[in-house]
């Protein structure tokens, strides 16, 4: 079997998430694509990068980039980094031949993206997003009953991908906050994923109207001292209008109280619906309208199907009757990567995918601005 | 169209809801089995007669049965009475020859109940218990379904009905905590709709093992005077076999704290599975374990089939869009009723099934007292 | 006990509601704030008035409003025709001193509307618009629990009303899909409902960004002729901003698949949130987002609060324990309505409340026009 | 920070659970209670012992369990055998001064169980029953609950572990079927834990009423060869009365068609209740009866409290946001028993709680035997 070097670009929450997925790749898949070797993680400070190195089980741990790039047994690199970083990281490690997992939104604007995409595309590297919702069975499930035409023509649909971290407004700033350092708040944030799940789901966005609103316009400085003004949304509304003639509503909230992390899609189509809810996540519920109907009444309902860790192949540890946890689906985009790496497929979800999401960030942003609807521009 | 005249017996809570039902049904139904006079209302004094009458809008107000009995113009009589009543109260208006709508449970004692049966089986009348329950749609759907061999072979089930008003040590006695009055407590009361239910779906049952608790021991009387001793039971707990061969684990408590009014079931066979929750009436939850099966996972899932007013025919107002409410079933109950007496066919649910739920409640307040199995005595 | 004579124009669907309502206000409530005397139904055939004369239980059956009108011991009258007619029966009724009941949306256009709200201002009747949602148990709860402060500042919602009636295209014309009877489609039929809700709980509707769409362009002839164009919404899609700032997206649709009578609302607040669903309509969700922290977690969590009969007072029958269905909900607004006959208060909801659903219908349908957002403009 | 070795006896898929445990134990903990060093694996042939030892990441892999017993660097040992094994597995083990982590059930029979309880309380070990149920934060927040007298006086529950593995008679035979290999059916595998659950919030079980059932008799064999007759019970339904004087009715069953792996609790107590479904792993439902009501009603009704990673402490990775999965719950059974071993405290769940609940399963199978109340033998 193939061995294969990883390098992990940033240790903090998500860069550990990953770490974890590796590390345990072997007991939720036999066999796996290929043998990992944790080859080095890279962090800003010497004492964290060795504290990194020793907690992911690391080779190595470094404080630049390109102590990791010129590695030649580091083959892929996962940029954990805030957004701000994400561009600068890309392109070197695509320059230098590695294949890219990249943290979403891909970037802080459609032109750094675009930027990242037209290398990832000039290349025959793997350059995946960590859009691990795709990776949710019950969502995987959700795209193949699409595709068979359970719904039949879809005409509106509705989602969401709700958190209530930021209502209370002693929350101090960080990164996130900081347009410079994240491009975009709640939109970049949550409606990354959102946007990214529409996609996946329903084809390409045509046109957005979307509304950003920061409701909580200043907060106290990491350090604690007087208040430091907010210049990123905390809740982005969009109507969204498809290539198919569907048009649906979508939110992204760090607002919503009463919830943990809430990603909510509904659609209905001319045959069926579908709903699904991250909080539950081994569950997709689909309604056929059609069917055998009876004298006074059918069997129509909302049918909550199984979906835990059974789909896709090859089937999986610890077995279909478990609930499975928000890790298990990152380690099924590691796995999905590490394939794509060995097989030398396309990645999927792709920088490509990376790109037309944050194209639909942009004209969200864009039409917040002007109050009109935005069509999505497609880069040529 | 033929026009039956009814009398009311009894015009408390029950005896309000029946005549609720009558005056409803040509809302409910188009058409209605027949034009329905609701001629009289008995009750124990003058006044409340009057008001009764008032109320309800009746011909007039009695106070003594025979003065419903002897009219004419009175085709059936509903029994709306506490539970030691119901025997003599039966037996006469049989002997009248008036049809009798009796409420449940049918009777006292298993041999007041046996008496009740021989008098309607010897007689051409329809002669019904209020099991109001077998008319909620998706209990009728349920019953439907397995009939046609949804479940398979059935295996096991549990059902309960909850409900909490007794869970206050302060709450007074009342004649459904007398003995004499009553002839037991949550068993009686709830635990009488829950068997009908159970053999509504799956058949008669063989045998049980009961266990009759009295948490709450004594409690004021009704006018406030010092403490009685409730002679009754507040929770009863079963095993019980079926004929098939399937085992079920019943409750009936009146000390479930959180329930409002919670009959539930849920049924387990080898094919399929069954749940229902009167809390949500409008809906039958039905598993199909076979199906079109695909290698990573096929759609299995319980499907929540909306059974509003849809089912059975013939089809219903205010539409199948609408949650109905609990007074509805009373509605479908008193529309069977009125049909049966139209069509000279055989009420149902009938004496004969009120006598066979009785039989299983004697047998657990005999196996409460043994601590044995008992097996259910079948009237020969 | 005041006598309360009641006038009803048109008996279709609605009309049996209303009726039905006033015929069992005796059961629900005790006592009652009137006594009522149906005096006439209105219908346009004398074949269908007397039908309805008899259906109902009225003195007589019309076929000119005007016959309702001129009687001394018609003291209200309800419009229960289709949305064109509500203009002129509304200003006759309030010409003629008559109380007015009148369904929603109250008019065909905002001028209708507003001079309908105008001859109402200026009478001292009780004008009241069948918004029946106001008396959904769970939903009155939830404006009580508002303006106690339980949200704290409101930061977003949505709300939707879910149909799927009309999901089939051969589903014939009506009435409601023309233009000029109905004035709009799903907005009109389903967002008139849904945006009073909002308005109910939430307060004023500054602007809007509307969307409506016809995704069924054509459907057959009532008499099963050639395909005839559909010129009303059967979608509609807004973003609104409220008075207060609060944001929401709201939905009206009657092609939402898997829905029947689905009204839904979800407010995020500071220290708070709701959840409200008409499917399940004796609950309503509650969030606290505040409340004894302990170092490990506390006991934060939606509470799913039982609003069957309890609330408002009277306390009613059939009593707290029971599934309330839609049908209660028309008999709560019609003791309403009665009671503020009867106590000379203004009707609530009035019609200025239907004025300003109608104003925020009018800018929707003015913003899918244009595109932009539109500020509802309020009468001055 | 002290180090503790490992050794883990068969590794099959609960052993690969507990090995994933120690693996993960510093991404989910921070600090740890000890650094772990997976020693050795034993499994009964080389082959697959040097699998074993590949695939956790073991030092050695042996196929006797005194090569791990005999190394001074082995702290621990894990057993993870069928049930047959543990008996002779942990007095070797606890003879040998090792700390003992053991599956459930503890043992084959009472005798079995009880010697391993005597040789545990004889020595200063921890010896701990895998009862990981006790770690699922929703019913460690029930049992903070139930303590704080949130219930008041318990009056009833039911309890049920529901699979639906077994449903297909041509599942052959395996060493769960086999008596002599198992000790017992659905109440040895399932019975045990939620036994345990109904222990662990409720405390002890005074008396039981059981029924055993196998109804599917006969099953081919392993290697496809004819049926063979099945000794153990794939059903078991057992009253139980608690020596606080609540009943309760519990269940274990695999052939519980429509189930994953649901262990379900209801407890109805005079001031709450709780719900708690392990399909639902997140939430624990709790209603308080008491509170301040308010003349129309109060603020009653289940509140679903939220409990993802975030009871008891330490704060745990990856937060309380995301849906745990259930090897999570593993992981915090595993870090209890670390704990025990470097804070030298008593296990918990010890072997004790073992041998408890065994004599509970054991009284169910008289019980079952003779047909009537069995009391819980208590060791002397």
């Amino acid at each position: 079997m193939i061995e294969l070097g990883i390098g992990v670009i940033g240790y903090g929450f998500i860069g550990k998430v990953h770490t974890y997925a590796y590390r345990n790749l072997h007991f939720y898949y036999d066999p796996v694509p290929a043998r990992v070797r944790l080859v080095g993680v890279c962090t800003s400070r010497a004492e964290t990068a060795e504290r990194a190195r020793a907690h992911g089980g690391f080779d190595v741990g470094v404080t630049r980039i390109e102590e990791l790039l010129s590695r030649d047994d580091v083959h892929a690199v996962h940029i954990c980094t805030p957004n701000a970083l994400h561009h600068d990281a890309a392109l070197a490690a695509i320059a230098a031949g590695k294949h890219v997992y990249c943290d979403k939104p891909l970037a802080r604007t459609v032109e750094e993206a675009r930027a990242m995409g037209s290398a990832a595309a000039a290349s025959d590297l793997a350059c995946q997003v960590t859009f691990h919702c795709r990776f949710v069975p019950a969502l995987m499930r959700a795209k193949q009953l699409i595709e068979r035409g359970v719904l039949g023509r879809v005409f509106h649909f509705r989602a969401a991908y709700l958190h209530a971290g930021y209502t209370d407004p002693a929350r101090p700033m960080s990164w996130r906050l900081d347009k410079e350092q994240s491009g975009g708040g709640a939109l970049f944030d949550l409606g990354a994923h959102v946007v990214d799940v529409v996609r996946y789901l329903l084809g390409d966005v045509r046109r957005v109207h979307g509304s950003l609103r920061t409701f909580i316009a200043e907060r106290p400085a990491p350090d604690g001292s007087g208040p430091r003004p907010v210049e990123v949304d905390d809740l982005a509304l969009m109507q969204v209008e498809m290539n198919d003639g569907s048009v649906g509503l979508v939110e992204a909230s760090r607002l919503a109280t009463g919830s943990n992390d809430q990603l909510r899609i509904e659609i209905h189509g001319q045959k069926g619906a579908l709903q699904f809810d991250l909080e539950e996540p081994g569950w997709l519920r689909v309604y056929r309208a059609e069917g055998p109907e009876e004298p006074y009444g059918g069997e129509r309902g909302y049918t909550r199907i199984e979906c835990m860790q059974r789909y896709p192949k090859p089937a999986v540890w610890p077995g279909p009757k478990f609930v499975p946890g928000w890790l298990r689906f990152h380690a099924a985009s590691v796995h999905a990567f590490l394939t794509h790496m060995v097989e030398h497929s396309p990645a999927s979800p792709s920088f490509a995918d990376g790109v037309a999401c944050q194209e639909v960030l942009h004209a969200v942003q864009q039409s917040s601005a002007c109050g009109r609807w935005v069509d999505v521009a497609r880069e040529s």
